[in-house]
């Protein structure tokens, strides 16, 4: 097969660090264009990612090959014109109002920003767990008059949380949930980061428009796709906080369930969870969600590489007698399944679901 | 007045050290005996805290006086034998198990133990919160054939959670509360503490025994005391984690109201919240519990020493539509207001309500 | 004495709030003016210093008076015309090049800033260790034209450094100085400030332009004015780095002596160390310089705040043979001595050997 | 090549665990015999690594293989009975003390205990930087009348020094090094590991014994071995201070040498640094040795697992002129290289110069 084209938006941002990354040696994509501001643009990625000094502004994994630092970067129009398969997008919300559906005209554009996700064409898609909600992409292809069209993944908060109670809906439904984050810092990304000073010895109780999304979004993805969108009809309710913690989102969930359900069955559904549609993509875990009996875990630092930082934990999975349902802590990687590398699963499923790279 | 002699049981742990901390210059109580393992005995308080090399092993604030320094201190037997007026009690549960019974025999014990604080003829006293449990004390002297009793002060995650409920029990009443706490470290003390291994750049999402305490502690706080003690009815379910945090639990808190409760009513409950009776206590803050607007506080490191760390902070006050209640964030010290100072706190009440210093 | 009238410029930044706080209560200054950026002129500090949603960006100590949070903000323009008797300036190189000669040119000025440092007519005074060195303000005034002066305090990670060089130079002469910085987070400030995932699980081993300041700094400092600035004939040498640490500068120091030294030797000069000139100046604490033997101190969260931030802690004094000299480990406390605090003693100190406050 | 019976002593400890994650899968070795202390004696290994309630005890990266799980383990005793061709030792200084001559007396002891590091017959072997020192392995066997031997790993801290000091050693002499290492608390292992309570937001200055091993084992290394060990003739002076990093020991390092050096010539000393008789070994790294020009490298969490945790990164390379040398930033790995992941590095050299596993 020959590899599919591909553009990043946003190339030199932590986000789009990650997707690069995650693209490095993938079987399917390529990647031929970079962008991001006007700064970087006509630079070499490998001489944009260089800061005073000689010091290096790469701050995923490993490092960046060789092919891909010498690619030359565009600014955002110069993506629009290139000659992409498809496109990801790794940019703040406001880049992204102006230049996704620019990009969407033309190609598929898989997106982690916040942008369209509350669109009621736009699917806010988790392989293996919401696949039928990608029928709406020709109505949206067709309503806005798109060859191309944006696929936003979740906020990487929701995803955790969304992936977690999947089986649990399939099994008992979905009543209420309380769910607390304790949020890594990775996340806010490093221009206007969180700061050293705000986080060490301490927690910080708000992280400014999280809960918002992550009740919307996971009600979204939960929900049923008919002709259109039917968020599910679970009440949910959260707090997100910000702890001294560098990569992965620890959840402590509280459930009602609809039917009765035990610590011993959750535990059991969750385990025999099959999510499906994963098989064979490059960047599918083993286990897309894992169950664990360690009564100390999962913990951030110890847990969220599981799977290449693209498999779901839960642990501490107890029966909750006072909601009547179970309660347990979630963790998931922020910056991989979360962020880049998510998005980069997103695009291979699209891809062999035929969304991606054929004929428009 | 003349000073009550006051002797302390675990004079060298961390509790303990906050015990005599708290007591340093106050204007009712002295420090006249201290005791701890047999190791210590015979030693000056200042050396038993001397470790090799001349390392000082004080961890509290600022320095013991030199006069505590020079007391010689005696095993647990000795503090039995001891000439006191009131003995604050700061072992472990084994420890507190033997010894809280032979000291209550003779004297009141203040304990941050948890040994005791389940049996149904001892009270667990929050000064302003449940003033009448200490009804249960001449029963419990009767019963027990003591001169003295045991009055245990709660588990540190269970003050802040009873504190920040109890103007909304009184002003909404309470169905349900599910809180997920995010503790600091100091809590597990010094022998057998929290590895820095364990809690950099992670979350522990498990303390063992910590949630079954906060649920019977909790409900029997805010119960009452007629002939016995009658838990609150609420359904009370939560997760404990441990964070990278020096001093000062954080609590994520949703409560589910009997009567209608929005944000802006439970704010008002709280900052009209006037806990009676500990106006003239020298331990007393000038507000037990105080609510604030700022939506990025409470933070642990930024508030926990708000009233020299014995007021109660909580922020973040949100209507719960999903729960039909509120949701709130509530951060209170553990070493202060929920261990060393906390205890102290309690014996100035009960020593005004005459329970302690008068003749038996 | 009638108060002092104080201007602050940059009194919306982390040192100018440090000088805020210094000054609240004080008893020869009062704040009467206070200037940042264009954005903060014409409001009230108070409301300057709120963010979004009611958040607080007030980060020192405490809260700021009422009295200072009503007082109208300026930009730099009006500070030049407010009549004020000194003014404290807290803002970035650049803006300090630009508007402390403008402010100088009227009244002295005390600055946190690194702008004049070097200058032949400038003196980098730290009251206590080399107050000879004003003698160069009535040369700065002539030879400027000004009415007032600039008067820089050193860079924070330089004074700690001098403060304990200083008993070892007057005893046995410097040779060679060997340090090794482990920085605090604070000292960047919160405008680019040094981000939670640099810093998590980490040392960062380069702070730019530091080291290059603390070789200057020290040599200045610690050298002669007579009728022009003669460095100390030290050789230095130094390495700065940033590790995850609130407040407070720990520093390992290695020192080549002209005349022998040995640990007790060191030990008892810095013991009976007493700087001239701070009895009696609001700010001063009971002793600048302590030394300590408990080996495991001093500790940036145990000992930064020892003489309310103002005090240098000195320890681990030991004989080193392989240097000919001694080595040691010093803390001193960033934003108090080293910056917002540090520059309130020079202005006392200033004030009350005439040059601040009586006709010019 | 029929693969070598290899036995653990201490393999429940962290360093146990770090040499025995080490073995899994290796070409040579393989585990046959495990011990530890009596309470684990009897136990399948697996066993011994769960806590109460299901708690996992493993703390290496990945899982224990279930072949080493399912072994049961014995004590000391044991495994001086034990039909095997090597054993790593992972114990504390008097167990080591105790049982390395009685297992040495049988086979070869590979060990990361300090106990027999200083003596006149022990060589403190790192391949690659002084294999001739290997040659006292004879004079140890015949004089102690032992079939096997005793090698240990030199301390943790001492190995990126002495592996950094190596190519400047050669191509410039060395006359003085001074040395402040900033060390993350892994090093200390768990039981009486380094609690949260004293890193959190806090550098400990001082570290019981450990500076002086620095000095000691860094000049054995580097010293020579004819018919005795004569110690590198440097001064040697140095500070060990433990601050809130997980793993990766960084040393800041001043160094004046007995020919003119500046930081080019430095560095490409160390580039060109080729160790001999490292290439082939199963766990040596393509370099032990890199060094980089990026001036905020190395960290510890973005550089100590280069080379799968055995290469040692240098940085900032200065010229010191006030020393007369260089000055740089070390950073190795604690507990692969130096530690278990380093004791079979050399365990790997010692067979295949003859040492191990060939007729005695």
């Amino acid at each position: 097969m020959k590899k599919l084209r591909t553009g990043v938006l946003g190339a030199t941002g932590l986000a789009g660090q990650q997707v690069v990354a995650a693209l490095q040696g993938h079987p399917w994509f390529v990647v031929t264009a970079l962008a991001a501001s006007e700064r970087s643009a006509g630079k070499p990625y490998g001489e944009a990612l260089r800061g005073s000094g000689g010091a290096s502004r790469w701050f995923a994994d490993g490092s960046a090959d060789p092919s891909v630092e010498s690619l030359v970067m565009g600014a955002a129009p110069d993506l629009v014109d290139a000659d992409v398969d498809l496109v990801f997008s790794a940019v703040d919300r406001e880049v992204a109002l102006e230049w996704e559906p620019k990009l969407a005209a033309r190609v598929p554009v898989i997106s982690t920003a916040s942008a369209f996700r509350d669109e009621a064409d736009v699917p806010l898609l988790l392989p293996g767990i919401n696949n039928a909600h990608a029928g709406v992409i020709p109505t949206q292809r067709k309503m806005r008059g798109w060859r191309g069209f944006i696929a936003p993944i979740p906020n990487c908060t929701t995803t955790g949380l969304a992936i977690s109670l999947k089986p649990l809906q399939d099994r008992f439904g979905l009543r209420l949930v309380a769910m607390t984050s304790m949020q890594a810092v990775s996340g806010a990304g490093r221009a206007g980061g969180v700061l050293a000073l705000d986080v060490i010895d301490n927690v910080v109780p708000f992280i400014p428009g999280e809960e918002e999304k992550v009740v919307r979004e996971t009600r979204k993805i939960l929900g049923c796709w008919g002709d259109r969108f039917e968020p599910a009809p679970l009440a949910l309710t959260c707090t997100c906080t910000r702890v001294n913690v560098q990569d992965g989102h620890t959840e402590a969930v509280f459930v009602a369930t609809e039917r009765p359900a035990d610590a011993e069955a959750a535990f059991e559904a969750m385990a025999a969870f099959t999510p499906e549609g994963l098989a064979g993509l490059p960047s599918a875990p083993e286990r897309l969600l894992q169950v664990v009996r360690d009564p100390f875990r999962p913990q951030p630092r110890r847990d969220r590489d599981a799977g290449g930082g693209m498999t779901v934990t839960v642990g501490r999975m107890r029966t909750d007698e006072a909601l009547g349902g179970v309660k347990y802590v979630v963790l998931s990687h922020n910056t991989k399944l979360g962020a880049g590398k998510g998005a980069v699963l997103l695009a291979e499923w699209l891809t062999r679901e035929g969304f991606v790279g054929g004929p428009a």
